[in-house]
């Protein structure tokens, strides 16, 4: 086995967790810390180091971490970079098996002592057998076992799920859980790299490749030192598992950001994505696009090839995802006669619009579901995208009582892009475009967003062929 | 004067409507339009047209458009097609200014009795004097004047503002209109212009250019068939006004879906994006970017060139930010040898990392506004993007504090790119985001909308230095 098991399973479900540099101080990453293990009700031992004051967010405090009762598994380090090493060898003296570190001024700073420190920290880490999590790092969460390592008490509100990230830069990462948490996607793991001292993309992604709590991997990079490492360990994984990245620094000023952020070289932008090509990954170009897609990976059955029909309950949005699918390399199903005549046969007064089907005028649900049916069992069609205007709370239950059953019936992909304010929307809708996502139904609120996403499925059903 | 004020003034500030096809059914658009009134506060008179039922929504019903009081400002028609003729008669008698006709089945259906009726609707409304909005549409609404007149209830939700959207699709409409309830983006007008009998983008573009309600103009066209009339007005309101402008109907498939949504030709895509830069309208590609320019447009400083400093909390959105920037044609700004002596100034222990500004190690808020000020102060830069998580409420208030008087002092635009869980927002936050948005500061979610958003800015900008 190319990484340590044993040792990152004992990091991502550890049943003590110490914070090095804990305050009660609100507006201090190290009281942050200690709130987000609190508040996703983490169920292992927490131990706030603090010699100042007795408790932190109601859990005792202990002075020094070689005080902490017995070993420690993930030792999480919030103190000013000098105090780093000395806070490893203690935690050497713990058995430690991971140290989550927060701290920055490392490799990443252009002042020299900073690649000397980061250097030191790794050579304490490598001799203990400690794997670390940064420097220069938000943290991760593994919300599967509760546990919330890092400095965002709001990651304790994640939904747990499948996918798991592996990301370059905090920021990014926070972008992705957010919406995650703001769209009620489930994760499971969110791993910021940081500066990557002993633990990198190459072990991550073999670690979450064999994790049976992840079924789909986000990546995010910013550059990457170990090209073949990292190409071998994903062209592993995808074979198992559906991978999707985002690569930056596209511009020279972007690519020089890169470097000062995790000290990484950022290379070609576009030498990255060629080898998301040959790797098996599917390509994304923003934070949206990055869990859309995964999401999407994580639930749909996969399309036979790029022909899709678009079926809209309003004109407009229709004509919308027609130029989408059309501008983003899907195709427009041209309908069998069979289809088309179903179709006429449902609408005898209206002249039969075809792909986009627009569906205005269908007031009876039974009427879509029958032309649902037609298209979905189309030869020529690969993927169905379905388009309302959620407006009646009744609109929802109506649509996935004609839906459902075909989705779970048809080995063919149908994405839901439904619109509605999302601050007047009811428990109705909610629940009922949860039973969609139950049901391999993606649903997404706008045209680009779903075409986006069926884009990626449609890649990485490619991906499966290819590689079968 | 092209247009007829006097008569589109009774028609968004009527002082009573009449519902003719009013219901008490729940399903139907017929009670949704009625519904619609009440929820928003309508003050005038409400006139629901039944004559099965006493009352709907508790408004007394009147059996007959003619047996209801006095003169009618405003006829919402809900009516099947074949009943609109008569509909328009009585509005004639009782001298309506105006018709929303939400029926659909006129010239947008390939049967000819469709374009017949059409024709026959609109030799009735001309000989009347009565302007149609519609046939075909969701209606339209005037928030400022307290006016829902259309099958969309949550509209009553809008905040009042001054931006207005004239729009060739009513679901294009709603997917803006709900944005703008969810983001509490003030509108003014939003109005679904449908099959336009005797009501098109010309006259209307003319009314919300001289409208003192509206500041920034919102364009969604699928196809228009009096280019020179459009091309005239759009270039007599974009001197004082911003406009900005999506088209659909790229590709063969939507183009010709456009035919049978509102009966127009699509004409060439292109075409009309060349039209649109001739007519000093703004483009814009999807509806989100559509609203975020027209935000931005309506409150911000115009810059003086493209030339955009990136300052950011968290380096990977920066970096994100820039690779944005130079992908969307604007230029990163090379900073001035005084600003970099500024910033090394207040950052003496960090090399200085050039624009992108990362602000990461900045923990006092005084320092950030420093920087900010420097930055802003640069004679190379045109405008500001500052990216920051709110992971903790009190942070807004703090950037706030820093960002506020430079935004009022300096004529160069600023944009916020703030990312938090929407879900797990404080009033707090909110507040502080308000705050920004009333002092010409602009706040968007993702580094990609405030990219296109700035994009749109610097758009404006370049036409306004034009048609000095």
């Amino acid at each position: 086995m190319s990484y340590s098991k044993d040792t990152l399973d004992r990091i991502f479900h550890p049943g003590s967790v110490a914070i090095v540099g804990a305050s009660d101080n609100l507006f201090k990453m190290g009281h942050r810390c200690v709130l987000s293990l609190v508040e996703i009700g983490f169920e292992g031992q927490i131990y706030p180091i603090n010699n100042k004051v007795d408790s932190i967010c109601g859990l005792r405090t202990y002075p020094t971490l070689m005080g902490a009762p017995g070993d420690v598994d993930l030792v999480i380090i919030v103190v000013p970079a000098t105090y780093v090493p000395e806070a490893l060898r203690v935690a050497a003296k713990k058995h430690a098996a991971g140290a989550v570190i927060i701290t920055a001024g490392f490799k990443e700073i252009e002042d020299r002592t900073g690649a000397a420190l980061q250097t030191e920290i790794t050579r304490i880490a490598d001799g203990a057998g400690i794997k670390i999590i940064g420097p220069n790092t938000f943290g991760m969460v593994n919300i599967g076992a509760k546990l919330n390592a890092s400095f965002t008490p709001p990651f304790s509100h994640l939904k747990s799920g499948t996918i798991s990230m592996l990301g370059q830069s905090g920021g990014v990462c926070h972008l992705v859980g957010f919406q995650a948490i703001d769209e009620g996607v489930g994760m499971n793991k969110i791993v910021g790299l940081g500066n990557r001292c002993n633990l990198g993309f190459p072990e991550l992604i073999d670690y979450v490749g064999d994790d049976p709590e992840t079924r789909t991997i986000i990546l995010y990079l910013e550059g990457i030192e170990e090209p073949r490492a990292f190409m071998e360990a994903a062209r592993r994984v995808m074979r198992r598992k559906p991978i999707v990245g985002l690569k930056v620094g596209q511009s020279d000023a972007a690519s020089r950001a890169v470097q000062s952020h995790t000290g990484s070289l950022s290379g070609k932008y576009g030498l990255y994505y060629s080898a998301f090509e040959q790797a098996g990954i599917v390509p994304a170009y923003d934070t949206v696009e990055l869990l859309d897609i995964a999401k999407i990976l994580n639930i749909a059955p996969r399309p036979g090839g790029n022909k899709v029909a678009v079926m809209s309950f309003q004109a407009g949005p229709g004509i919308m995802l027609t130029d989408l699918c059309v501008s983003h390399g899907l195709e427009m199903a041209q309908f069998s006669g069979e289809t088309v005549n179903g179709l006429k046969e449902l609408w005898p007064d209206l002249t039969i619009r075809c792909n986009p089907v627009d569906l205005a005028f269908v007031s009876d649900m039974d009427v879509f579901g029958k032309a649902a049916k037609l298209v979905l069992e189309d030869a020529n069609v690969d993927a169905v995208i379905v388009f309302y205007l959620d407006v009646m709370s009744f609109f929802t239950a109506a649509i996935s009582e004609q839906l459902i059953p075909l989705a779970t019936q048809a080995a063919k992909p149908i994405v839901l892009c439904v619109n509605f304010p999302v601050k007047l929307s009811t428990p109705e809708t909610e629940q009922g475009l949860a039973r969609f996502h139950e049901n391999g139904i993606a649903v997404y609120p706008l045209p680009e967003r779903a075409v986006k996403a069926l884009k990626g499925l449609v890649r990485r059903a490619e991906i499966e062929r290819t590689f079968r």
